[in-house]
C-alpha cells in the first residue's frame, strides 16, 4: 500500500461511516509510516480537525492489523504533555496503555493520561477512532522502537 | 415536545447518522430548555464524551429550527474563557458569531475565541454539531437574555 492509496483508503471509511470531510480535507489526510516503511503493518492515517494551544481533535483510521508503535507524549512548555481520549466509531482497536490492554469498540472511549507508553493496533476489520485531547505536539512525542522517525 | 421525547430523538439521530452511543450514554442526553419551557423553540440536546481539566468534547443535536440563545463563557480559573470548535455533521445550523452570521453544513467548522457572544440555530432538517474544545463549565455561561437559567 502506497501513501497515496492509503490516503484515499482513509477517505473512503471515513465517508462510507459517515464522517464527512471536504474534498480538500480529504487530500490532506496525513499518512505516518513512522519512517518504517512498511505501512501495511505499522502505520496510521490521520485527518486533524483543529489543534489550538488548548486542546486538539483528530479522526484516526487504521486499516485491519495496523499498528500505531508504542510512544509517550512527554512534559512541554510547562504542561504535564498531551493528554488524549480515544472514542472508537467503527471496527475495532486493541490498546496497551502501560502494559494493560482493553479492547475498543464502537460507543467505548478511553482517557490515557500524558507521558504514559501506549500503543493501539486496529483489528481484523481496521477502525475509526476520534481522539479528543489537550494539544498536539507529534514532533515532541517519544517512541520506544529508536528506529522511528515522526 | 418533552425532555423524555427529546431525548429518544436525539439518540435517534445521532444512531442514524451512524454516530454510536452505550444505552447508558443515550440515557444520560442532556435536554436543555434554559428553563424557558418552550423547548420546540429555544433548547438543545447533548452528550459530553469528556471534559477534563483541559479539554472537553460534546455531541449536540439541535431539531428543525431549535435555538441555542446568546451567550458566553467568560474567564474562570485564570483562563480566558472557554474557547470552542463547532464541527457541522448533519443538517445545517445558523451560527452568529458577534453579529457575523454564518451557515455551517456538513464539513464544515468554525472556532468561537473566548467570552464572545455567539448563538446557533438549526435548520429545516435540524443539525448534528459536534463541539471540540477546552474545559466546559456550563454553570458559568453568560445569557443575554436574564430569563434564562443554565
Amino acid at each position: 500500500m502506497t501513501a497515496d492509496e492509503a490516503r484515499r483508503a482513509a477517505a473512503d471509511r471515513l465517508a462510507a461511516a459517515g464522517i464527512v470531510l471536504t474534498t480538500e480535507e480529504q487530500a490532506g489526510i496525513e499518512v505516518a509510516d513512522f519512517g518504517l516503511g512498511r505501512l501495511d503493518e505499522i502505520g496510521l492515517q490521520l485527518h486533524v480537525y483543529v489543534n489550538t494551544d488548548r486542546y486538539c481533535a483528530k479522526e484516526l483510521v487504521l486499516f485491519a492489523g495496523q499498528l500505531c508503535p508504542e510512544h509517550r507524549h512527554p512534559p512541554f512548555d510547562g504542561t504535564p504533555g498531551k493528554e488524549e481520549t480515544f472514542r472508537c466509531r467503527t471496527g475495532s482497536v486493541l490498546l496497551n496503555v502501560d502494559g494493560r490492554e482493553l479492547e475498543l469498540r464502537p460507543g467505548d472511549q478511553f482517557t490515557i493520561p500524558p507521558d504514559t507508553l501506549h500503543w493501539f493496533r486496529a483489528g481484523a476489520e481496521g477502525a475509526i477512532v476520534t481522539e479528543f485531547s489537550s494539544t498536539s505536539r507529534d514532533d515532541l512525542d517519544v517512541f520506544t522502537d529508536p528506529a522511528i522517525v515522526r
